[in-house]
């Protein structure tokens, strides 16, 4: 039965639902294929992820590597394939908590990087599992600048084999996930040395563990690289190279080949490589971000009607938490700022299905912008999320710090991606470098790509808004944005400028700006986010109050950002004070009014209970009983040894005769 | 050996490291008694929490309890007593790590809330562990409000007992430390009925285990509440009472009893009781929320100048990451504001101090203004030190996100600093409250506590500064905070008083302000931390160098406050945007000066290698062989059964066999 604090929440939608969930989903026919794809793998007691809070990391390993194994014969017995329209659903149904992740970009390498015939070679064996892959390139000692990698690759002529080291303990293999336990291969990426000249890094396929008893290869060492914050059902893994020798033919050749005489010969262009390394960056924010904060959203909101605590009113019954203006505030942006990405994303992955069309045609024009955009929006994107799943975690206050909560996860969880595929400073700058480039463009007269375009066109105005409810309309709020992106970029540029003719030298006056180029390219994300959301909602069909609940979001994602950043809009005069107090009273407002939906909304991303894993958030919003029943089954609910040990010789007052 | 690149920080320290230790300690002796008892306790191989990233959470209770009982023989041995100079760093040498922390407040309340017959009667028996004591007052579902519980203690004049029951599920204690698995008594808070009336929110002692065989006693269901962010080794527990008789003595009764006849009897005044829970929120700052802080500063900055990445100048080395301004702006405020945090808890302990002797002579006027202080503080410093350790844990990329490197650990403890003993939120109300209350009394000429007199002195000026420089005097930064303070209480005080006004019920309009009066008080406590900060280092010898670098992390607390936060400083033209440039313009200054001193700053802090756990932050800066070396004893380096179930099958294709 459902909680009536919650079953009454969901009485008073002022939407349809189901249609938003369609919407959310790309048609109801997605609905469908992805509720039937949650439903065979739910019903599946192999995927169960029910004691996960309770398991080691050993433990987790395991069973990760028992449902990667499942999962081939489940797809074969459900006829889904990698090009299938279920294929995509899977991993979200699957939580991620799966191994052989880095097996498939094991093998998207050798298709990306590798010649035709290596292709052929590899491929088939790594789809039927005769060889499980793996992806080494970061190091100890190395993350982000990649020409820093140490390991090497020394060419021998005499043998026709490359010998591969890695000569410090810094330049050991450190991270890669699947090699610290279960991958017999990897892809190597290391200084390629010919003849004692050094061609940069260049990708080599390596044998690292026995196909027979998995034992390590010779001059292999590798491991498991321990506990981290999360994770813990992957293998990350070391991998230490010594004299290890690799035909000649496994080094990755599409675009650069070592001929047996050692000739170095480059071959074709690498942006489409490159293309597909920025795309990487786009498609992780879906599952691995946007998911984990919906989920969040979902878990902090229902608990936050059902949790009743304190009263609003004397006299009246203890007010369900989420009545409070600060649980509110802390909430509710984090729902509209899911609904925001979720439709940046949307936006982002059709402008690189464009590019990737424009890439196929050899026009490379859109790959600064697209490389710029992915950058500043993985940054973006992961830094508001994982904020935000805090946020939904410290608003559950006690209950939220407890496992079984489920938001422990989420947030150890998703922090990595702040850190992994690029850290999100240094995208941030890559972003700013690429702002600074066009503005100067834009300023010389010079055309720039399309979502830089408005660097151009600055307007020295102020905002024109007379009264609060003026903030609820989108272009005052864009324009504002807007306003604010070309005021960081152009002061950083100036600032760099005057750096420069004052005689500081370029690359320390580069790092003397970072702070502010950083400011700047937030300020640019920002906005285009801000503009997207407010031109989606206006493309909404208006029926089933779909458009309007959007709106009110929108209008909540962009004040908001205004609310919590005063300053930005303050500092040159475009905004008054006076105004600033109506986006306040605006803001304040919107609270009040999306609260009332703020449950169908958590609703509409349609997570099961045993997607959600959590205490707290169960669809029937049945809190206290499902704490309680879980607790019971913990370890720690099995009889100690420290009582016998320590406890009864304590309280018996034995000790000093031990 | 030590890296050299971390050795060179430390050859030019522009001050006297040895002698900022002392001052730090409050005196060189302090440190000899220190270093003396983390000798003793390191020294020591039961206390040692080499394998603590490895355990299970049944490991780290055990290890908990064996050292707990480990303490009372070393403390006999080593002389140490709890009222003796060496008590206060045990606790702090073990970073906490031990078992019957309730123990302790099982005692305290006895103390407090006890007749002297009581006192006489279970402290003995507490103090020679002939029992194992908790404390039991939060409930499933409820936390903050605790006139909420639902435990019910109703008196039989019959039997001259007290029958406890918790009647609903939300009614189950949950969360009290050590009664999950240790505890054999706990002091229940309870709701108590005599003659069918109740009178409110008591505190009774009950046996919940046999001292005998440790078996729960009739009517007791209590067991562990599972796994959590952190506090593996605490076994949180929770505890159902179903008509659990205890004798009529067991209510403690220093300010209310319960004659034979049922007489409800109060006497004296509980405000004595009131004030030693205010304490409590000031006596957890230094152990449990600075030194986390302190000890990320110590790993992430040490961390920083031995990881280099990336080149600053073509052709250079690479450089170290603290030499890029990015990550000193991470860095560096955190290091500033755990200065400021130290000292502003000294002169919280002070006043806390003094308010005690105060109240020893009956004189209360203090009360209001310390729990506002201690509310708003406690709110504050957990915040900002929970935030300050985050930062710190992304600021080292992937190796942070490794448990190894000891940061997430100190982040996943820290937070719950955030929800204990009173969630931030609801603390920042309080003060808030106060900060009303007194505002209005100043408006209307009357008297007001010392911390907020600046209420009453409302000035309309602008911020004086003409360049730069003028925002490194404490002055100008200190009036600028309180010019902000002052706006946002008053400004918030109009918004209620007008609502009201309108006709909005007094508690409605309230909640309407709330988002607002959280941002009051927090400015409140940040104004009176910075000007702390200015008048501590006006104070300082001017020897050593110390008064010189403390100036400039004042500074830093100071215009990273107003750098993080310009709207509020910008809002009423106070300070204008020429201003806040040269804030910005300063600011970016003082984090180039103070990376200079960085490491000399965190190897002041004192943490041995033991204390900060941490592969990353070693004095020696050994950090990759560390992290190797580690790594290598991890539990997931032991042979696995998933490669014999299920790797084997897959690679040798007898999957489908199977």
């Amino acid at each position: 039965s459902v909680n009536p604090d919650l079953a009454s929440e969901r009485q008073t939608a002022s939407f349809s639902v189901e249609k938003l969930t369609a919407l959310l989903d790309g048609g109801a026919e997605q609905t469908r294929i992805r509720r039937a794809v949650v439903e065979a793998i739910e019903s599946d007691p192999v995927f169960s992820r029910e004691n996960q809070y309770f398991q080691t990391q050993n433990e987790r390993y395991e069973a990760a590597v028992r449902k990667a194994v499942h999962l081939q014969k489940k797809m074969h017995e459900m006829g889904w394939t990698e090009n299938g329209p279920e294929y995509k659903y899977i991993y979200r149904a699957l939580s991620g908590d799966v191994a052989f992740l880095l097996h498939r970009v094991f093998m998207r390498s050798i298709s990306v990087l590798g010649s035709d015939k290596q292709i052929a070679k590899w491929i088939p064996l790594a789809t039927q599992h005769k060889l499980i892959g793996s992806y080494a390139q970061t190091e100890l000692g190395h993350g982000t600048y990649l020409q820093g990698l140490e390991t090497t690759a020394v060419f021998d002529t005499a043998t026709q084999e490359f010998i591969l080291n890695t000569p410090k303990i810094s330049a050991m293999k450190w991270w890669p996930g699947d090699m610290g336990r279960s991958a017999t291969h990897t892809v190597v990426f290391a200084q390629l040395y010919v003849h004692g000249k050094c061609y940069g890094i260049h990708p080599f396929i390596v044998q690292i563990r026995s196909l027979q008893d998995h034992s390590l290869c010779p001059g292999i060492t590798a491991g498991d690289i321990g506990p981290k914050m999360n994770f813990e059902h992957i293998d990350n893994g070391y991998l230490l190279l010594k004299n290890v020798r690799i035909p000649r033919e496994n080094m990755l050749s599409k675009f650069c080949e070592v001929r047996p005489d050692g000739t170095y010969v480059r071959q074709g262009s690498q942006k489409i490589n490159y293309f597909t390394m920025t795309t990487v960056r786009i498609s992780l924010i879906s599952d691995e971000v946007l998911t984990p904060l919906m989920k969040a959203c979902t878990i902090a909101i229902r608990y936050s009607v059902v949790r009743r605590q304190s009263k609003l009113k004397p006299g009246e019954q203890e007010a369900k938490i989420l009545d409070y203006q600060t649980q509110q505030e802390k909430l509710l942006p984090q729902l509209a700022a899911a609904y925001a990405f979720h439709f940046i994303n949307n936006y982002l992955q059709e402008l690189f299905n464009r590019g990737y069309t424009e890439i196929q045609r050899k026009n490379f024009d859109m790959l600064p912008e697209l490389h710029a955009l992915s950058s500043g929006f993985k940054a973006m994107i992961t830094q508001h999320c994982t904020a935000g799943v805090e946020i939904c975690l410290r608003a559950c206050g006690g209950h939220g710090y407890s496992l079984l909560s489920g938001l422990p996860s989420l947030y150890t969880k998703i922090l990595a991606s702040c850190i992994y595929e690029g850290e999100n400073t240094i995208l941030l700058l890559q972003t700013a470098r690429f702002l600074i480039k066009c503005f100067m463009a834009a300023s010389a007269g010079q055309p720039v790509p399309p979502s830089v375009t408005y660097l151009a066109a600055v307007k020295h105005g102020k905002c024109p808004a007379k009264n609060k409810l003026d903030f609820l309309s989108p272009d005052i709020y864009t324009e504002a944005y807007q306003h604010v992106a070309v005021r960081l970029t152009s002061s950083t540029a100036a600032k760099l400028q005057d750096l420069i003719q004052s005689g500081v030298k370029k690359h320390d006056a580069w790092n003397q700006c970072t702070v502010q180029l950083v400011q700047a390219a937030k300020a640019h994300c920002h906005y285009i986010a801000v503009k997207n959301f407010a031109e989606t909602v206006e493309k909404l069909e208006t029926k089933a109050g779909i458009q309007k609940i959007m709106k009110h979001l929108c209008d909540l994602f962009a004040l908001h950002g205004i609310f919590s950043n005063t300053g930005a809009f303050l500092h040159d005069g475009y905004t008054s004070a006076a105004q600033m107090d109506m986006v306040t009273a605006s803001y304040l407002d919107l609270l009040a009014v999306i609260r009332k939906d703020a449950v169908p909304l958590v609703d509409a991303f349609d997570f099961t209970d045993k997607s959600l894993n959590s205490a707290l958030g169960s669809y029937d919003g049945q809190v206290y009983q499902r704490l309680y029943e879980w607790a019971q089954k913990s370890p720690t609910n099995q009889m100690s040894p420290a009582y016998e040990r320590y406890l009864k010789p304590l309280l018996h007052n034995t000790l000093s005769k031990l």
